[in-house]
């Protein structure tokens, strides 16, 4: 198989689908998406058959428990894909939405429309409902899509496309507005991310390993998710129950996600009185401290924290405390180690909030909030492709405006410029 | 001089100006646009004796006469330097604005904050004017700068870098917020576009050769601005005389600028009327025509449009005209050759209009207006760093918005996620 030229025509196929889709209306749209959520209910057979052969061979190939769980089509996750496409649809439809519109000395008026971005490529690992988690949000947006998933799930995700093809049919739409890519060659990804021509933006979703190896080699502009080291500070002027409250649940409300806490903070003039309450309720929980030496002066029986601590993201019953000096030394550390992604200041102290919010420069910054509130659905974007850790296009978590672009309306009445 | 660690002391010196570009009010930012503009009015004489050099050394180096003219700084180019810093001064802040703030159903309540990208490198050629004009937009919007002109303008641009570093120190600002490369080694470019850790976003301006190398070859972000092939497209349902208003500004207005017309389409049903008067007009202008075959037809005399005329950018008084087939021809030809800059439509039907807006994927698009109108200062963004042909991140006129991101901001009470 000649991989570059059967890119290529995946790239020229998804363009012209993105035509199509670009000029649809939103009840077609939503009509896909729905007949995709039907095409998936009656293909469950076909789904099992696909991911049994999928699963068999990531057995025989040795994979661990949890890549061979991720694996997994169970029946409810086909009800979680089916449920997930019938909110999908009933999403407000960003395109098409006209803003600011407004006349101008010249007489002209100017607005800006919201508008697809053409082709998106999604690159992910294992698990296969991503392929419709993030072909219906391309979808929705008004996208064409070519999605490259891990070749260990690629019975499962092409069983998954053919009913995507099916449901995209039935509305009227090109079946090539969604592609899963058909090889498992690795050399297919180094073309998708260097076709410019055919593909607008690369969202990858996996590990930093994958979405820093993308991002080098991309020449196309990547929304990447990279890690999550994330701050809670306890300001001298916290309300200890609340403190209590946010930082318990920012570090065990879930252990693997991005929007974890990593890295407690504490101001030294309430450390004494909080980290005391605070070690009995992680302990409770079976969190492991790590501290700096301030902390263990207080709390003896934690181990010490080095360099590598401030900079590491557990994803685990870990957590690095530090005392600090105060807001300068949380921000100074917060902007040194911080990957940027979410962190939250508890305070009732209005000045402090404020230079938090304004000084620390991550995607989400947070005021007597848990960090794991970090979250499309919590933000009410109706639903995420990912979280970005760039500042450029999108910031923080993405939804379909996300995976779209402006473009502006000049209206005029033969105005010429003088 | 060791060029790759030079430009890390540089971009270090940019990251760590950031910080307190990003933290310093509206008020200070102003006051330091202000004083930069006091500086260049002092400094006219040191102006006028750099620029002296660069000028001697470009005609000894056997610069053409257009490329003379850019690199002087007359002082009515002074002059205009001056207004500029004064009228950025004078442009609202983008930094700070937060919207959408609404309360979520968990309690918290979420919207997004205005912030600056960070640090922006921009890379340009000899009019050493662009160094005041791209360092004032930065900084107003809370940024950081690098530049990087070109070499035959070093002296002079060296000369306004001093008058910058002055403003700034002047309101209490690090000099280091605006950094003008000292050294003209092309290492230096190479160095700027692959430093993600010290450079958020490259905005290059200049020739289309310029632009495609720093994007092939940039690690960073680049905002780019390709060539610009604009259309105007008159439909059988035109107002004959806006249509002749329109086409003539929009090729005549001037020549050489991104958002002239470059190929005229003429809707059959009323190409034989039409194109008598607007050759008529055009001729009167001295502009050359090249047309396909039903355009010769009607226009006998008209040079034959090959299949590279449609895909060019003159920048000169020649236009490429095509007879097309309705708004499907048109909007056909469009998406084929356009650069996906500027379109226009003159028609005075309601649905051709819509579809013409809805079905033209270019930057913008126009009804009854001239394609010149596809500008900053029309659009009323108050300034222009340039026109993004991407669709990721910014799209058209890029103004202070374009070179801010947003944050989320979260409030809550102790608000915990369950």
């Amino acid at each position: 198989m000649d991989i570059a030229a059967y890119m290529a025509e995946v790239g020229q196929q998804a363009r012209e689908a993105a035509t199509a889709v670009a000029r649809s209306t939103t009840a077609i749209r939503n009509q896909a998406l729905l007949a995709t959520a039907e095409a998936l209910d009656a293909a469950r057979p076909e789904l099992a058959a696909a991911n049994t052969k999928d699963l068999d061979s990531g057995r025989s190939n040795g994979l661990d428990d949890a890549m061979l769980d991720r694996l997994e089509l169970t029946p409810a996750r086909i009800d979680t894909m089916i449920e997930g496409l019938r909110q999908v649809a009933s999403l407000p439809d960003p395109i098409g939405e006209i803003t600011g519109m407004t006349y101008r000395p010249s007489g002209i008026q100017v607005g800006r429309m919201r508008v697809p971005l053409g082709v998106i490529g999604i690159i992910y690992e294992s698990r296969p409902n991503v392929t419709v988690e993030a072909a219906s949000l391309c979808l929705k947006s008004g996208n064409a899509t070519i999605l490259r998933g891990g070749s260990e799930a690629i019975h499962s995700n092409q069983a998954i496309a053919a009913c995507l093809a099916r449901g995209l049919s039935e509305a009227g739409l090109p079946a090539n507005a969604v592609q899963v890519i058909k090889t498992t060659d690795r050399a297919a990804v180094g073309e998708l991310i260097t076709m410019p021509r055919f593909v607008d933006v690369i969202v990858p979703r996996g590990g930093k390993g994958l979405i820093e190896r993308i991002s080098r080699d991309a020449r196309v502009p990547v929304i990447k998710h990279l890690d999550g080291i994330c701050h809670v500070y306890i300001d001298s002027h916290a309300d200890p129950e609340k403190a209590l409250a946010v930082a318990v649940n920012s570090k065990t409300q879930r252990y693997g996600t991005c929007n974890t806490m990593e890295t407690l903070l504490v101001d030294q003039e309430i450390a004494a009185d909080i980290l005391l309450l605070l070690a009995k309720a992680f302990r409770e929980k079976g969190v492991e401290l790590r501290g700096c030496n301030r902390t263990r002066e207080i709390l003896p029986d934690v181990a010490v924290a080095s360099e590598e601590d401030w900079a590491t993201e557990y994803l685990a019953p870990i957590l690095a405390v530090r005392v600090v000096d105060g807001l300068d030394g949380a921000i100074g550390h917060i902007n040194r180690y911080s990957s940027q992604h979410t962190d939250s200041i508890v305070t009732e102290n209005y000045t402090r909030a404020r230079r938090f919010l304004t000084e620390v420069d991550s995607s989400s910054v947070m005021v007597n909030a848990s960090t794991r509130f970090a979250d499309g659905f919590e933000y009410g974007l109706g639903a995420e492709i990912g979280i970005s850790t760039d500042k450029i296009h999108a910031r923080g978590p993405v939804g379909l405006e996300g995976l779209t672009s402006q473009k502006y309306v000049v209206f005029g009445d033969g105005h010429i410029r003088t």
